[in-house]
């Protein structure tokens, strides 16, 4: 049997490790009728060869909506629409970097994105988050060509870096002359006081932004963008995949152009706030509500709930307790280049309505407390 | 101005080469309709993280479509989808290949692929098309790692190895222990008796053919597959983008997998051979009635004809002048990892109608009169 999604969670199981929106907040109605208004028009240029730099009615789109949320200007002269940010990872790596050099990533980081960069021949070396004294001391150490940071509801910890922190990354990257590729994926998905300025915001040559309609729209879509200068953009227009085939989802791209010129873009955010944000609420009074030795920093955005377990526990070992009670995390070991925080765990509060958090959270309680 | 499409001719121009398919070919109704159909099931799977391999109703409806066209069962388990030929060409190169390695490719041979090649810091070398001899000395010499090939309707000159050399080529793969990487992507663009058997079809580990929805549906899906062992796929599948992203264009996909359901890619495609069969025929008229001192084997499929000037003429300066004539071609040398093939020149029929070929040739014939 093929399936369709890349996850298959078993009927009656609740797997809190999933990283993937709700499939009932999947947005089928905006992108019908956005198809609908789109072939409506019988203009056929988006099923040619599309510009290297992307869909020009999406990137202007784009431009508006993030000028809006950032507030801050983005021209669509700063935006390159991608297949969604592991393909922008991917060719960035191909338009900047040489095998054997170095890029400094998070400790802990999104997992997944290292092997992008391996498969670049890139030597990946890991920097304890938010330690800037030890980023420091690794600039000097390996003179890396890039740093990769999920700098706003960072994945797996939710945390955000400062607007301080941010400046000192900046200073840095100038200083040392290396690229920060900032996974701003989760940057608009705030359910508090606004975070800090994203990356893409600040002035600086050094700085890539990279966005996706993954989390704030679908991620079968595969589209995303990458914000940076105009001469960095070039380079990427000059990539081999892109010359060869055009711009990287010329037909995706003007669908969610349409739905975004139609404000469906805009709706479905203010949707998935609401909803993230009760589903957020839930799981953080269900782990105040049951007994488990934990502790955790209360998000304020993103998909995540970083959990610490006291420092003695190994939470891959808990997990295969977990799976028999009928409930999954993802443990903190998967995500450190390192294998650090052993004792830690990420829980996901996007896949899950209330009802499903809440009793996921109840059978952790049983495992935790069978220990 | 933004451009919506990667290449912009100006008003009245002829660019003869413009490898695209004609603006009035792309086909806006059978997506339109497959679209209503799609969106009418209520069914959101294609709109999260996908299956790796791809969305599996594509693979099935691809798998009946391709054994019904290439008279040898294709599996959907042999199939996995990609964003077109030029992201499975990158895709394979990270999975197969060091750096350093080396690469052959037919001299000439589609010069956009060398670029992915070189992003992945192979040596590219070239070999003369059709030149056994030559290849296996160069096997000898240069132990590649893979070999890159277009078997059929050739771009640039339009020629298809016969049966034997596709066999002579299966022989050395294995006993040289390279991967054949098979362009394939003109293959079903037949206007003649049928070609020989795409590479694909052929029992080996060591073949791997490539196909897309560019040149028989639209090349803005950025869609097409790897025919490949369920081996080989597998490993596709665990690439750093597609673990971090899931299957590669799911949303198009599904779309794509209604309208072959439906039975419009057949039609589409039979449309397409009949259109640029008669294209085809009239661009070679156009040749025969003009005086031009050019060689040329008609081809019997796929986007183009390739024309040898006398030896001592220059197609590149030629294509000056002709641009100040209103028409243009691409260079032979274009094509050429040697720099050879000065003398020769590629012309596309797919793009113009019958009067813009006429007129197209007119002005060649005008341009190399006045020499």
């Amino acid at each position: 049997m093929l399936s369709i999604t890349q996850t298959r969670i078993p009927q009656g199981f609740i797997d809190l490790g999933v990283g993937h929106p709700g499939l009932e907040l999947l947005p089928l109605e905006a992108l019908h009728q956005a198809s609908q208004a789109l072939f409506a028009q019988s203009e056929p240029h988006f099923l040619q060869y599309g510009a290297e730099g992307g869909d020009p009615e999406l990137r202007r789109e784009l431009a508006r909506f993030l000028t809006h949320h950032y507030g801050a200007p983005v021209p669509p002269e700063r935006l390159f629409i991608s297949g969604g940010i592991s393909q922008a990872l991917d060719l960035l790596c191909a338009t900047l970097t040489q095998p054997g050099q170095s890029v400094l990533v998070e400790d802990p980081t999104y997992f997944l994105a290292l092997g992008i960069f391996r498969e670049r021949n890139l030597q990946v070396v890991g920097v304890p988050r938010g330690d800037f004294q030890a980023l420091e001391a690794a600039l000097h150490t390996h003179r890396p060509v890039l740093y990769y940071t999920v700098p706003t509801f960072h994945n797996p910890t939710g945390a955000s870096l400062s607007h301080q922190q941010r400046q000192k990354l900046l200073h840095l990257a100038e200083e040392y002359g290396f690229w920060v590729i900032a996974d701003e994926v989760y940057h608009l998905l705030s359910y508090g006081p606004p975070p800090p300025p994203p990356l893409g915001t600040m002035a600086s040559e050094r700085m890539i932004s990279l966005g996706s309609f993954s989390k704030i729209l679908a991620p079968g879509l595969r589209l995303g963008w990458v914000q940076a200068t105009p001469g960095l953009l070039e380079r990427l227009e000059r990539a081999g995949v892109v010359q060869s085939g055009g711009g990287l989802n010329p037909f995706t791209g003007r669908v969610v152009a349409q739905a975004m010129a139609m404000g469906l873009q805009e709706s479905h955010l203010q949707r998935l706030r609401k909803v993230y944000s009760r589903r957020l609420a839930a799981l953080l009074e269900a782990l105040s509500a049951v007994r488990l030795p934990v502790r955790f920093q209360p998000p304020q955005g993103g998909y995540f709930v970083w959990l610490e377990l006291p420092p003695e526990q190994d939470a891959a070992r808990l997990l295969q307790q977990a799976r028999e009670e009928g409930v999954a995390f993802q443990p903190g070991v998967r995500f450190s280049p390192s294998g650090s925080f052993r004792h830690a765990l990420r829980l996901c509060f996007a896949y899950y309505p209330e009802e499903g958090l809440l009793e996921g959270i109840r059978r952790l309680e049983r495992v935790i407390a069978r220990g």
